[in-house]
């Protein structure tokens, strides 16, 4: 029997779990918070992610370790990886967490990536955008997420101040993109270096949070990212799932950001794929062959923001399927996600039209 | 947030979870096994079913309560229906747990059954033999299972002492029917009285264990079956799901047994159905609408009998999902099982030869 030990026991770790579990993998999660959602899924060590003594105590009941969230310190990833296999390897996560290493990398492996600056200064700042120009993104090199620590830069106004209302943190300066959409690629890597990709998500974000993902069908720029992303993949040996961000633009892709785990944009796959990106997590970092990433039927997902409709509303449309985190709500705050799944299109449609209207007055 | 409660937990308990925890629901197990496989998803209640204090424990923490088996002791099920809404019902349960209630019911009803006899003697059995004649099954009235508590008698030489092998404990005789094959109908019926119809599953056993279960295509009798489903559970205001045992002969169908709850033959339809039997159970008791029973491409699901072959084998097969139950490896005991899904039926056929060929093998 193995046991899954996963830094963070938010909504991703409960998805790895329930995953997980069918498999005959057993759980242990580290997070601070006692109300930690996948604590029902798994034994609970609540403890700070820099708790010494909990991290010992984690690799001791544990036979592999893995990561919900990029942000766990570096001196804890490293403290368990010196004790278990972790997966992703502390160089994933050192890349992910900062976007100068990740555009870095990007630039490095030859993938189109908006212009940058490293800004540690209002002074860098200033001078970042006499080359970049405006409208230009000021984006925290750390810890940003859902929109957060990120600020549209479209005059010399929003400049003035910018680097002190950013909190006086290491930033990036990014060139605007004038993007046609955003899509997102869920790629797998086992230990072995089998790869799997699912197909192109589109996405559409509001007030910086993900509403909406679809898998995308025949996308022509598929091919032109499952190569980046094999790059990427390649380059610092990975294992496990990773998500990638693309801006779409005329004939090509530009790389935003990547994600060294399960994302959010993969949540359709657990109805929508015939093995979905838990599982496919798991099974890379466990050394298991990886799974078919083809679609099954058609599918949409639903991001439920801040509450989520009652049951005896939601369940009656057809083909949805309630992912319900047990989390309490707060307004902003991801507390499930719907998805809705159908062999025929047109009733696809029709449920996510219903689905959308209910969320929207929820 | 609703607690749900179940009397045992076992692999039916621990596939409950999985399906309710993503719709926010919580899970309490009462099981006297240490090793309970369920416990993994909830809270255990570690105590003998009869324990009151235990059944105190269980209505204390949970909203509703429910039964992975049909032969909870009957004052156990008196106790807690009446500290919490318990579903499916006393009757249910008095009914199923009790071949010759059953087999009243089903000729109350007018839904054939094979001829019976209650057996109490060898003397009730010397007399019943004459009438229904031979061959004939001798089964015990309660706590049958795959095959356990049977005998087949062929000859008078099978009849002399076989009251005093199955225990001396009451029993049925029933006519041998002459079956072309074993078919179930998997039903659910929520609070409201609104029902569902999985599709007439076909059934293999071998050693008196079910091996293969598929959902079939237009099965000539699936009218036939969901009018003697309909039957039984408006007649007992069933709630929950309800699974139908029948064999299927010429132009019609013979009720073999139910089970008042979620079933073997109903393990593919979390993969191969929209909505899974145990996400409609759990919609069923708390009064939720009942989900699509539509298939999902097309399926089978092969038990995992004693053993279960390495993941790393098992998992390279094409549209393969593995349910191990994390249960001790025991020759003839159910640990696990595969389900098979594809959109080809002539890929899903390999598939199937496949994983029978490494199931055969382990």
């Amino acid at each position: 029997m193995t046991t899954i030990g996963v830094i963070g026991g938010g909504q991703l770790g409960r998805m790895l779990a329930l995953a997980g579990i069918p498999l005959g993998f057993r759980f242990v999660f580290l997070d601070p918070s006692k109300e930690a959602c996948a604590r029902h899924l798994g034994e609970h060590i609540c403890a700070a992610y820099d708790d010494i003594d909990a991290l010992n105590k984690l690799a001791q009941h544990c036979d592999i370790i893995t990561f919900e969230f990029e942000n766990a310190p570096a001196e804890s990833v490293a403290h368990v990886s010196a004790l278990r296999p972790a997966f992703p390897r502390a160089n994933a996560l050192q890349t992910a967490r900062d976007r100068l290493n990740e555009k870095n990398l990007f630039q490095q492996l030859g993938i189109p990536t908006p212009v940058f600056a490293n800004i540690e200064s209002q002074t860098d700042l200033d001078n970042a955008v006499k080359t970049i120009g405006l409208p230009a993104v000021l984006k925290t090199r750390t810890l940003g997420y859902d929109g957060k620590g990120q600020k549209v830069l479209r005059n010399n106004t929003d400049v003035v101040n910018a680097f002190n209302e950013l909190g006086n943190v290491p930033c990036l300066l990014e060139g605007f993109i004038n993007f046609n959409g955003e899509v997102s690629l869920i790629a797998a890597r086992n230990k072995n270096g089998e790869t799997a990709f699912y197909p192109l998500v589109h996405n559409e974000h509001r007030d910086g949070i993900l509403r909406y993902s679809a898998p995308s069908e025949n996308h022509p720029q598929q091919a032109l990212a499952e190569d980046y992303a094999l790059r990427v993949m390649q380059a610092i040996d990975y294992v496990g799932v990773m998500a990638f961000e693309f801006f779409e633009v005329e004939n090509g892709l530009i790389a935003n950001e990547i994600a060294p785990r399960v994302h959010n944009s993969g949540h359709w796959s657990i109805e929508g794929a015939q093995c979905s990106q838990f599982e496919n997590h798991l099974r890379a970092i466990t050394g298991l062959p990886l799974g078919s990433t083809a679609v099954c039927e058609h599918s949409v997902m639903l991001n439920l923001i801040g509450s989520i409709p009652a049951g005896a509303e939601i369940l009656t449309i057809d083909g949805a399927h309630l992912h319900d985190y047990d989390k309490a709500f707060v307004p902003g705050r991801k507390v499930g996600h719907l998805t809705l799944r159908h062999a025929n299109k047109t009733q696809l449609a029709a449920s996510v039209a219903a689905a959308q209207t209910l969320i929207g007055s929820s």
